[in-house]
């Protein structure tokens, strides 16, 4: 346990630290490149962030293993062992565009059981925490766990290619069928407002690991369901179809896309 | 000017205060109906926030007329005079379910012209505000004209009524020929958004006199483009489906509703 407390602030601190290169950016001219589409967008301080946090976990612990997102050199198939999954900008294009609405996110798996999330919502100032059957926190407060609110009566995000798709009749009956659609571009942080109870679901077109791995702790700590939009349980070595919402609503929503 | 000045004063204070009514009630238990459908809300807060406007003004500035969402007893076939348009709190649905991103708005018309608007994020503490030919400001400080960039660049927010309809498809095409497409969920916030160059759009499906008044007299002194989505003038006594965006961006989705 003592083990796990000190993991964990050595962890906050490097977030803190993290966001310090991400705010300060904003004085800079930031360097965007395009990675598969005009819209999938890389800038050098999403790569400055995930070197720091690579340094930094060799230094503290060592033969630990880290997938992240822009280091295309860390192929992984298993997840053995420790496994960093790491996110250094969640919402590039916000962050790009609007300087606002994108988190930092770490994950740590044990042999493909997560037990340390963390989803850092920088502009805002917000840590999401949670450890595994420790329950979830947001700036050391103790979220209680979620009410069971059906789709009905709740908000849902749903990604911007699910909603803008040729093909999206399912996501649109989806907005129909809940108090309403909101789309805020970054996996975190739809999945931190599932878990504070200001949306009842998230839906993603395609969310890699790094998307997932550190929201997934939090969300299944606050009593909210985590799956593949079929409803099977997440793969975190490719990319995924998600949702993430209450109970209720995560039954509904499946019942649609099966 | 010095009248100008005390009139611009006044407002702000009442802003502040009844900001401070939306936020006491979250201590209590808000009381929810449906207006014309099960996500066209009203609250005893809107009401109360609404009752306290028209109280000031009737008291400050007899004789000017009040155009409010909550106010069905004030028909307008005319904005002849000085007419206060009062929307007490946009993103009524927000406020009840996310308890954040709802604003607080009002814009003054002079024979139909605008002459001042505020937009006030109450859980960002910002207040965007605006005097004809005199600039935008945020918290006082002045913002700087808008950049001109095109649609493909930028993000864009499209309300959910456009966008989850069965018949969708232009919103859906705009929103696949944008960067991205945000819901936020409050004309005003949407529209300040893009007055602070985060998005290049807002395309509203239905907006009343009190969701467009403020942000389009904010909008129009940053450079951006305020009509209808035909390209057609507001019309401030009806609904009006809606389009604000840089002068590129406007040019584009008109040619796309004509």
């Amino acid at each position: 346990m003592n083990r796990l407390i000190e993991r964990d602030q050595l962890i906050e601190e490097w977030l803190y630290e993290a966001a310090k290169i991400s705010k300060k950016s904003f004085e800079q001219t930031i360097s965007v490149e395009e990675k598969t589409t005009r819209t999938d967008l890389v800038t050098n301080i999403d790569k400055k962030i995930e070197q720091f946090f690579i340094e930094k976990i060799s230094t503290y612990f060592p033969g630990e293993r880290v997938l992240g997102e822009e280091s295309s050199k860390y192929p992984f198939t298993d997840l053995k062992g420790t496994v960093w999954i790491i996110d250094p900008i969640d919402g590039t294009l916000n962050f790009v565009k609007q300087k606002s609405d994108f988190a930092i996110m770490i994950g740590i798996y044990e042999n493909g059981i997560g037990y340390l999330g963390y989803v850092y919502d920088v502009m805002r100032d917000e840590l999401y925490s949670a450890a595994k059957n420790q329950g979830a926190y947001l700036n050391g407060e103790q979220l209680e766990r979620v009410e069971d609110i059906p789709l009905r009566e709740g908000l849902v995000a749903i990604s911007h290619r699910l909603m803008t798709n040729e093909n999206s009749d399912e996501a649109r009956r989806i907005g129909r069928a809940s108090s309403g659609v909101r789309m805020i571009g970054s996996a975190g942080l739809e999945t931190t407002r599932v878990a504070t109870g200001k949306l009842v679901a998230y839906i993603g077109a395609s969310l890699a690991p790094w998307d997932i791995a550190a929201g997934k702790i939090i969300a299944e700590e606050l009593g909210l369901i985590y799956t593949q939009l079929n409803g099977e349980i997440i793969d975190m070595l490719c990319h995924n179809k998600t949702v993430v919402a209450t109970p209720s609503a995560h039954k509904e929503i499946i019942k649609n896309f099966k």
